[in-house]
Protein backbone atom coordinates (compact mmCIF):
# COMPACT_ATOMS: atom_id res chain seq x y z
CA UNK A 1 0.00 0.00 0.00
CA UNK A 2 2.58 2.58 0.93
CA UNK A 3 4.44 1.79 -2.72
CA UNK A 4 1.25 2.47 -4.47
CA UNK A 5 0.27 5.56 -2.76
CA UNK A 6 4.12 6.90 -3.33
CA UNK A 7 3.54 5.94 -6.78
CA UNK A 8 0.31 7.63 -6.99
CA UNK A 9 2.11 10.92 -5.56
CA UNK A 10 0.98 11.29 -2.34
CA UNK A 11 3.59 11.89 0.62
CA UNK A 12 3.93 8.81 2.91
CA UNK A 13 4.74 8.44 6.27
CA UNK A 14 4.36 5.05 8.04
CA UNK A 15 3.58 3.70 11.16
CA UNK A 16 4.39 0.45 12.80
CA UNK A 17 2.62 -1.20 15.81
CA UNK A 18 4.35 -3.67 18.22
CA UNK A 19 1.12 -5.33 19.70
CA UNK A 20 3.56 -8.34 21.34
CA UNK A 21 2.98 -10.24 17.57
CA UNK A 22 5.02 -13.19 17.10
CA UNK A 23 5.09 -11.59 13.37
CA UNK A 24 6.96 -8.16 15.31
CA UNK A 25 9.64 -9.05 12.46
CA UNK A 26 7.10 -7.27 10.01
CA UNK A 27 7.94 -3.85 11.69
CA UNK A 28 11.48 -4.46 10.27
CA UNK A 29 10.26 -4.78 6.64
CA UNK A 30 8.33 -1.70 7.30
CA UNK A 31 11.78 0.02 8.26
CA UNK A 32 13.34 -0.86 4.69
CA UNK A 33 10.03 0.26 2.71
CA UNK A 34 10.25 3.31 4.63
CA UNK A 35 13.47 3.62 3.64
CA UNK A 36 12.99 2.76 -0.09
CA UNK A 37 10.42 5.95 -0.06
CA UNK A 38 12.83 7.68 2.16
CA UNK A 39 9.57 8.29 4.24
CA UNK A 40 9.16 8.98 7.85
CA UNK A 41 8.77 5.59 10.09
CA UNK A 42 7.36 5.50 13.60
CA UNK A 43 6.96 2.55 15.57
CA UNK A 44 4.02 2.38 18.57
CA UNK A 45 5.06 0.12 21.14
CA UNK A 46 1.45 -1.25 22.06
CA UNK A 47 2.45 -4.24 24.00
CA UNK A 48 1.55 -2.67 27.17
CA UNK A 49 -1.72 -4.12 25.27
CA UNK A 50 -0.88 -7.70 25.34
CA UNK A 51 -2.22 -8.58 28.68
CA UNK A 52 -5.76 -7.33 27.61
CA UNK A 53 -5.92 -9.28 24.65
CA UNK A 54 -4.66 -12.57 26.40
CA UNK A 55 -6.48 -14.62 24.62
CA UNK A 56 -5.59 -14.35 20.74
CA UNK A 57 -3.03 -16.66 19.40
CA UNK A 58 -1.60 -13.67 17.17
CA UNK A 59 0.02 -12.06 20.88
CA UNK A 60 -0.23 -15.50 23.68
CA UNK A 61 2.87 -18.01 23.21
CA UNK A 62 0.69 -20.62 25.19
CA UNK A 63 -1.78 -20.62 21.69
CA UNK A 64 -0.17 -22.19 18.43
CA UNK A 65 -0.97 -20.38 15.17
CA UNK A 66 -3.85 -22.47 13.41
CA UNK A 67 -2.20 -23.73 10.18
CA UNK A 68 -3.65 -24.00 6.83
CA UNK A 69 -6.65 -21.74 4.80
CA UNK A 70 -8.53 -18.87 7.00
CA UNK A 71 -11.58 -20.63 7.98
CA UNK A 72 -13.81 -18.99 10.67
CA UNK A 73 -13.17 -21.72 13.29
CA UNK A 74 -9.71 -22.07 13.39
CA UNK A 75 -8.65 -18.44 12.42
CA UNK A 76 -11.09 -16.68 14.99
CA UNK A 77 -7.98 -17.18 17.84
CA UNK A 78 -6.10 -14.75 15.54
CA UNK A 79 -8.31 -11.79 16.18
CA UNK A 80 -7.07 -9.05 18.70
CA UNK A 81 -10.20 -7.14 19.70
CA UNK A 82 -10.75 -4.44 18.12
CA UNK A 83 -7.05 -4.05 16.59
CA UNK A 84 -7.48 -2.19 13.12
CA UNK A 85 -9.47 0.61 15.02
CA UNK A 86 -6.95 0.99 17.62
CA UNK A 87 -4.47 1.28 15.53
CA UNK A 88 -6.40 3.74 12.97
CA UNK A 89 -7.23 6.40 15.82
CA UNK A 90 -3.59 6.25 17.04
CA UNK A 91 -2.78 6.74 13.39
CA UNK A 92 -5.10 9.78 13.05
CA UNK A 93 -3.95 11.76 16.23
CA UNK A 94 -0.27 11.89 14.35
CA UNK A 95 -2.02 12.98 11.29
CA UNK A 96 -4.16 15.88 13.48
CA UNK A 97 -0.65 16.17 14.96
CA UNK A 98 1.21 16.61 11.42
CA UNK A 99 -1.97 18.39 9.10
CA UNK A 100 -2.22 15.36 7.19
CA UNK A 101 -5.62 14.78 5.33
CA UNK A 102 -5.55 11.02 4.87
CA UNK A 103 -4.53 8.41 6.83
CA UNK A 104 -4.47 4.65 4.98
CA UNK A 105 -5.26 0.92 6.32
CA UNK A 106 -3.84 -1.79 3.96
CA UNK A 107 -6.92 -3.56 4.80
CA UNK A 108 -8.43 -6.22 2.05
CA UNK A 109 -11.61 -7.71 0.51
CA UNK A 110 -10.17 -11.65 1.61
CA UNK A 111 -10.37 -10.17 5.18
CA UNK A 112 -14.13 -9.29 5.25
CA UNK A 113 -15.18 -12.97 5.97
CA UNK A 114 -13.53 -13.23 9.83
CA UNK A 115 -12.74 -10.10 10.49
CA UNK A 116 -15.42 -7.39 10.91
CA UNK A 117 -12.96 -4.39 11.34
CA UNK A 118 -11.86 -4.90 7.85
CA UNK A 119 -15.12 -4.71 6.26
CA UNK A 120 -16.05 -1.33 3.70
CA UNK A 121 -18.75 -0.55 6.38
CA UNK A 122 -16.27 -0.42 9.33
CA UNK A 123 -14.20 1.94 6.93
CA UNK A 124 -16.61 4.48 6.51
CA UNK A 125 -18.34 4.43 9.65
CA UNK A 126 -14.56 4.81 11.23
CA UNK A 127 -14.04 7.91 9.06
CA UNK A 128 -17.51 9.56 10.46
CA UNK A 129 -16.13 9.00 13.07
CA UNK A 130 -12.81 10.41 13.67
CA UNK A 131 -14.33 13.68 11.76
CA UNK A 132 -16.35 14.00 14.72
CA UNK A 133 -14.08 13.37 17.20
CA UNK A 134 -11.92 15.83 15.39
CA UNK A 135 -13.50 18.41 14.62
CA UNK A 136 -12.73 21.64 13.83
CA UNK A 137 -8.78 20.10 14.29
CA UNK A 138 -8.92 18.13 11.15
CA UNK A 139 -9.20 18.82 8.16
CA UNK A 140 -12.56 18.73 6.80
CA UNK A 141 -12.12 16.15 3.51
CA UNK A 142 -10.16 13.93 6.08
CA UNK A 143 -10.58 10.16 5.21
CA UNK A 144 -9.33 6.77 5.40
CA UNK A 145 -7.64 5.27 2.50
CA UNK A 146 -8.59 1.40 1.96
CA UNK A 147 -7.42 1.39 -1.49
CA UNK A 148 -7.84 -2.95 -1.41
CA UNK A 149 -10.47 -2.30 0.74
CA UNK A 150 -12.59 -4.50 -2.26
CA UNK A 151 -9.25 -6.13 -3.67
CA UNK A 152 -8.39 -9.90 -3.46
CA UNK A 153 -4.77 -10.77 -2.65
CA UNK A 154 -4.30 -11.84 -5.99
CA UNK A 155 -5.03 -8.50 -7.29
CA UNK A 156 -2.80 -6.99 -4.58
CA UNK A 157 -0.13 -8.80 -6.21
CA UNK A 158 -1.09 -8.10 -9.58
CA UNK A 159 -0.87 -4.11 -8.84
CA UNK A 160 2.12 -4.59 -6.58
CA UNK A 161 3.81 -6.46 -9.52
CA UNK A 162 2.61 -3.43 -11.97
CA UNK A 163 4.60 -0.77 -9.59
CA UNK A 164 7.65 -2.94 -9.10
CA UNK A 165 7.35 -3.66 -5.43
CA UNK A 166 10.43 -5.76 -4.69
CA UNK A 167 8.73 -8.46 -3.10
CA UNK A 168 11.76 -10.21 -1.11
CA UNK A 169 11.52 -6.75 1.03
CA UNK A 170 7.79 -7.64 1.90
CA UNK A 171 6.69 -10.12 4.88
CA UNK A 172 3.83 -12.09 5.49
CA UNK A 173 4.41 -14.88 7.62
CA UNK A 174 2.99 -14.89 11.08
CA UNK A 175 4.82 -17.23 12.65
CA UNK A 176 7.85 -14.69 12.35
CA UNK A 177 10.86 -17.31 11.94
CA UNK A 178 13.93 -16.50 9.41
CA UNK A 179 12.01 -16.86 6.22
CA UNK A 180 8.45 -17.71 5.52
CA UNK A 181 7.44 -21.14 7.02
CA UNK A 182 4.83 -21.69 4.05
CA UNK A 183 2.12 -23.17 6.02
CA UNK A 184 0.47 -20.47 8.22
CA UNK A 185 -2.64 -19.19 6.58
CA UNK A 186 -0.89 -15.76 5.46
CA UNK A 187 1.58 -17.52 4.48
CA UNK A 188 -0.96 -19.89 2.29
CA UNK A 189 -3.27 -16.91 1.39
CA UNK A 190 0.55 -15.13 0.01
CA UNK A 191 1.71 -18.45 -2.34
CA UNK A 192 -1.71 -18.75 -3.77
CA UNK A 193 -2.24 -14.97 -4.19
CA UNK A 194 0.96 -14.88 -6.37
CA UNK A 195 -0.64 -18.35 -8.19
CA UNK A 196 -3.64 -16.56 -8.75
CA UNK A 197 -2.23 -13.55 -10.54
CA UNK A 198 0.50 -15.34 -12.16
CA UNK A 199 3.12 -13.93 -10.78
CA UNK A 200 6.19 -15.05 -10.20
CA UNK A 201 6.40 -15.52 -6.06
CA UNK A 202 10.29 -14.86 -5.20
CA UNK A 203 9.40 -15.67 -1.89
CA UNK A 204 11.59 -18.29 -0.01
CA UNK A 205 9.05 -20.78 2.03
CA UNK A 206 10.34 -23.53 4.45
CA UNK A 207 7.77 -25.58 3.18
CA UNK A 208 5.34 -25.53 0.55
CA UNK A 209 2.31 -27.47 2.05
CA UNK A 210 -0.77 -27.97 -0.29
CA UNK A 211 -4.35 -27.37 1.48
CA UNK A 212 -7.64 -28.20 0.35
CA UNK A 213 -10.00 -24.56 0.71
CA UNK A 214 -12.45 -25.16 3.17
CA UNK A 215 -15.27 -23.13 2.05
CA UNK B 1 -18.86 8.20 37.26
CA UNK B 2 -18.08 4.98 38.58
CA UNK B 3 -19.59 5.26 42.16
CA UNK B 4 -23.15 6.30 39.66
CA UNK B 5 -22.28 3.33 37.40
CA UNK B 6 -22.31 0.86 41.05
CA UNK B 7 -25.22 2.62 42.81
CA UNK B 8 -27.18 1.47 39.49
CA UNK B 9 -26.06 -1.75 39.71
CA UNK B 10 -23.49 -2.62 37.26
CA UNK B 11 -20.65 -4.15 38.07
CA UNK B 12 -17.69 -1.98 37.53
CA UNK B 13 -14.05 -2.40 36.26
CA UNK B 14 -12.13 0.51 36.22
CA UNK B 15 -9.66 1.94 33.36
CA UNK B 16 -6.92 4.17 33.66
CA UNK B 17 -4.31 5.66 31.04
CA UNK B 18 -0.95 6.65 31.71
CA UNK B 19 -0.73 8.83 28.41
CA UNK B 20 2.21 11.51 29.99
CA UNK B 21 -0.26 13.96 31.65
CA UNK B 22 1.10 15.73 34.12
CA UNK B 23 -2.07 15.36 36.01
CA UNK B 24 -0.82 11.51 36.23
CA UNK B 25 -2.17 11.89 39.96
CA UNK B 26 -5.59 11.20 38.70
CA UNK B 27 -4.82 7.55 38.25
CA UNK B 28 -3.68 7.25 41.98
CA UNK B 29 -7.30 8.27 43.18
CA UNK B 30 -9.25 5.76 40.41
CA UNK B 31 -7.19 3.05 42.33
CA UNK B 32 -8.94 4.25 45.67
CA UNK B 33 -12.20 4.58 44.08
CA UNK B 34 -11.71 0.62 42.58
CA UNK B 35 -10.78 -0.29 46.08
CA UNK B 36 -13.92 1.48 47.51
CA UNK B 37 -15.66 -0.10 44.89
CA UNK B 38 -14.39 -4.21 44.64
CA UNK B 39 -13.90 -3.36 41.69
CA UNK B 40 -10.98 -4.61 38.89
CA UNK B 41 -8.51 -2.09 37.74
CA UNK B 42 -6.68 -1.81 35.11
CA UNK B 43 -3.71 0.95 34.05
CA UNK B 44 -2.44 1.07 30.80
CA UNK B 45 0.66 3.14 29.71
CA UNK B 46 0.26 5.25 26.80
CA UNK B 47 3.19 7.19 27.33
CA UNK B 48 4.47 6.31 24.21
CA UNK B 49 1.98 8.03 21.93
CA UNK B 50 3.41 11.51 24.24
CA UNK B 51 5.52 12.19 21.13
CA UNK B 52 3.19 11.58 18.70
CA UNK B 53 1.04 14.34 20.90
CA UNK B 54 4.13 16.90 21.49
CA UNK B 55 2.33 19.72 20.87
CA UNK B 56 -0.30 19.68 23.50
CA UNK B 57 0.71 21.15 26.53
CA UNK B 58 -0.96 18.27 29.08
CA UNK B 59 2.13 16.52 28.12
CA UNK B 60 4.13 18.55 27.32
CA UNK B 61 6.74 20.29 30.01
CA UNK B 62 7.38 23.35 27.60
CA UNK B 63 4.17 24.53 27.64
CA UNK B 64 2.53 25.94 30.46
CA UNK B 65 -1.12 24.58 31.61
CA UNK B 66 -3.26 27.62 30.49
CA UNK B 67 -4.77 29.21 33.85
CA UNK B 68 -8.50 30.29 33.90
CA UNK B 69 -11.74 29.74 32.78
CA UNK B 70 -11.83 27.52 29.72
CA UNK B 71 -12.28 29.98 26.80
CA UNK B 72 -11.77 28.57 23.21
CA UNK B 73 -7.72 30.03 22.56
CA UNK B 74 -6.37 29.75 25.84
CA UNK B 75 -7.38 25.87 26.07
CA UNK B 76 -7.25 24.57 22.43
CA UNK B 77 -3.81 23.62 23.40
CA UNK B 78 -4.85 21.36 26.07
CA UNK B 79 -6.05 19.10 23.27
CA UNK B 80 -4.68 15.67 23.23
CA UNK B 81 -5.57 14.65 19.41
CA UNK B 82 -7.84 11.99 19.00
CA UNK B 83 -7.52 11.19 22.86
CA UNK B 84 -10.98 9.93 24.03
CA UNK B 85 -11.58 7.88 21.19
CA UNK B 86 -8.09 6.31 21.68
CA UNK B 87 -8.85 5.30 25.37
CA UNK B 88 -12.82 4.10 24.23
CA UNK B 89 -11.90 2.17 21.81
CA UNK B 90 -8.97 0.02 23.54
CA UNK B 91 -11.39 -0.23 26.75
CA UNK B 92 -13.76 -1.88 24.18
CA UNK B 93 -10.63 -4.42 23.55
CA UNK B 94 -10.90 -5.17 27.17
CA UNK B 95 -14.83 -5.21 26.90
CA UNK B 96 -15.04 -7.80 24.22
CA UNK B 97 -12.12 -9.65 25.77
CA UNK B 98 -13.98 -9.94 29.27
CA UNK B 99 -17.36 -10.10 27.71
CA UNK B 100 -18.76 -6.85 29.01
CA UNK B 101 -22.27 -5.54 26.87
CA UNK B 102 -20.93 -1.46 28.36
CA UNK B 103 -18.27 0.73 28.38
CA UNK B 104 -18.68 4.19 30.14
CA UNK B 105 -17.18 7.44 29.63
CA UNK B 106 -17.14 10.58 32.01
CA UNK B 107 -17.94 13.02 29.45
CA UNK B 108 -20.12 16.07 30.12
CA UNK B 109 -21.99 18.66 28.64
CA UNK B 110 -19.34 21.67 29.69
CA UNK B 111 -17.01 20.00 27.55
CA UNK B 112 -18.76 20.19 23.90
CA UNK B 113 -17.88 23.58 23.33
CA UNK B 114 -13.92 23.02 22.22
CA UNK B 115 -13.64 19.20 22.58
CA UNK B 116 -15.42 17.74 20.12
CA UNK B 117 -14.44 14.28 21.14
CA UNK B 118 -17.26 14.66 24.32
CA UNK B 119 -20.40 15.39 22.15
CA UNK B 120 -23.04 12.94 22.02
CA UNK B 121 -22.84 12.85 18.20
CA UNK B 122 -19.32 11.50 18.75
CA UNK B 123 -20.46 9.34 21.22
CA UNK B 124 -23.47 7.33 19.00
CA UNK B 125 -20.86 7.29 16.19
CA UNK B 126 -18.30 5.70 18.12
CA UNK B 127 -20.76 3.16 19.80
CA UNK B 128 -21.97 2.66 15.76
CA UNK B 129 -18.45 2.19 14.72
CA UNK B 130 -17.35 0.05 17.53
CA UNK B 131 -20.55 -2.38 17.07
CA UNK B 132 -19.11 -3.02 13.01
CA UNK B 133 -15.80 -3.31 14.35
CA UNK B 134 -16.53 -6.18 16.59
CA UNK B 135 -19.38 -7.67 15.02
CA UNK B 136 -19.77 -11.38 15.81
CA UNK B 137 -17.40 -10.67 18.95
CA UNK B 138 -19.31 -8.44 20.67
CA UNK B 139 -22.55 -8.11 22.40
CA UNK B 140 -24.91 -6.79 19.82
CA UNK B 141 -26.79 -4.81 22.11
CA UNK B 142 -23.19 -3.26 23.25
CA UNK B 143 -23.23 0.37 23.44
CA UNK B 144 -21.14 3.61 25.18
CA UNK B 145 -22.47 4.74 28.30
CA UNK B 146 -22.26 8.88 28.53
CA UNK B 147 -24.26 9.53 32.02
CA UNK B 148 -22.77 13.08 32.08
CA UNK B 149 -22.83 13.96 28.43
CA UNK B 150 -25.55 16.24 28.58
CA UNK B 151 -24.98 16.94 32.13
CA UNK B 152 -23.07 20.17 33.39
CA UNK B 153 -19.91 19.71 36.44
CA UNK B 154 -22.80 21.34 38.68
CA UNK B 155 -25.22 18.52 37.80
CA UNK B 156 -22.44 16.04 38.41
CA UNK B 157 -21.91 17.42 41.97
CA UNK B 158 -24.93 17.60 42.84
CA UNK B 159 -25.43 13.65 41.78
CA UNK B 160 -22.36 12.89 42.97
CA UNK B 161 -23.26 14.22 46.62
CA UNK B 162 -26.38 12.42 46.54
CA UNK B 163 -24.77 9.10 46.58
CA UNK B 164 -22.39 9.93 49.26
CA UNK B 165 -19.39 10.16 46.38
CA UNK B 166 -16.47 10.91 49.06
CA UNK B 167 -15.08 14.27 47.21
CA UNK B 168 -11.64 14.34 48.94
CA UNK B 169 -11.08 11.16 47.40
CA UNK B 170 -11.06 12.42 43.92
CA UNK B 171 -8.27 14.69 41.53
CA UNK B 172 -9.32 17.06 38.90
CA UNK B 173 -6.41 19.65 38.85
CA UNK B 174 -4.24 19.39 35.84
CA UNK B 175 -1.24 20.56 37.32
CA UNK B 176 -0.94 17.25 39.90
CA UNK B 177 0.70 19.21 42.88
CA UNK B 178 0.57 17.82 46.19
CA UNK B 179 -3.05 19.11 46.28
CA UNK B 180 -5.34 21.07 44.05
CA UNK B 181 -4.05 24.22 42.52
CA UNK B 182 -7.13 26.06 42.74
CA UNK B 183 -6.69 28.08 39.36
CA UNK B 184 -6.27 26.16 36.72
CA UNK B 185 -9.02 25.19 33.94
CA UNK B 186 -10.33 22.37 35.82
CA UNK B 187 -9.82 23.49 39.33
CA UNK B 188 -11.78 26.60 38.28
CA UNK B 189 -14.69 24.64 37.01
CA UNK B 190 -14.55 22.30 39.95
CA UNK B 191 -15.10 25.01 42.27
CA UNK B 192 -17.69 26.70 40.12
CA UNK B 193 -19.57 23.05 39.60
CA UNK B 194 -19.60 22.79 43.77
CA UNK B 195 -20.82 26.61 44.38
CA UNK B 196 -23.78 26.00 41.56
CA UNK B 197 -24.71 23.32 43.06
CA UNK B 198 -24.83 24.89 46.43
CA UNK B 199 -22.90 21.62 47.44
CA UNK B 200 -20.16 22.50 50.30
CA UNK B 201 -16.63 21.39 48.96
CA UNK B 202 -14.28 20.02 50.96
CA UNK B 203 -11.48 20.32 48.06
CA UNK B 204 -8.15 21.92 49.83
CA UNK B 205 -6.87 24.26 47.63
CA UNK B 206 -3.85 26.01 47.19
CA UNK B 207 -5.35 29.14 46.13
CA UNK B 208 -8.84 30.69 45.40
CA UNK B 209 -8.02 33.38 42.89
CA UNK B 210 -11.63 34.56 40.94
CA UNK B 211 -11.58 34.87 37.23
CA UNK B 212 -14.36 36.25 34.69
CA UNK B 213 -16.13 33.90 33.03
CA UNK B 214 -14.58 35.39 29.09
CA UNK B 215 -17.97 33.80 27.64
Amino acid sequence: MAYLLADDGYEVSLISFDYGQRHRKEIDFAAICAQRLSADHRIVDLRVLTSLMNTSSLTSELIDVPDGHYAEDSMKQTVVPNRNAIMINIATALAVTKGSKFIATGVHGGDHFIYPDCRPEFILSQSQTLKLANSGFIDQKFEILAPFVNKSKADIVALGESIGVPWLETWSCYKGGDIHCGSCGTCFERREAFEIASVTDPTNYATRPVFTDPR
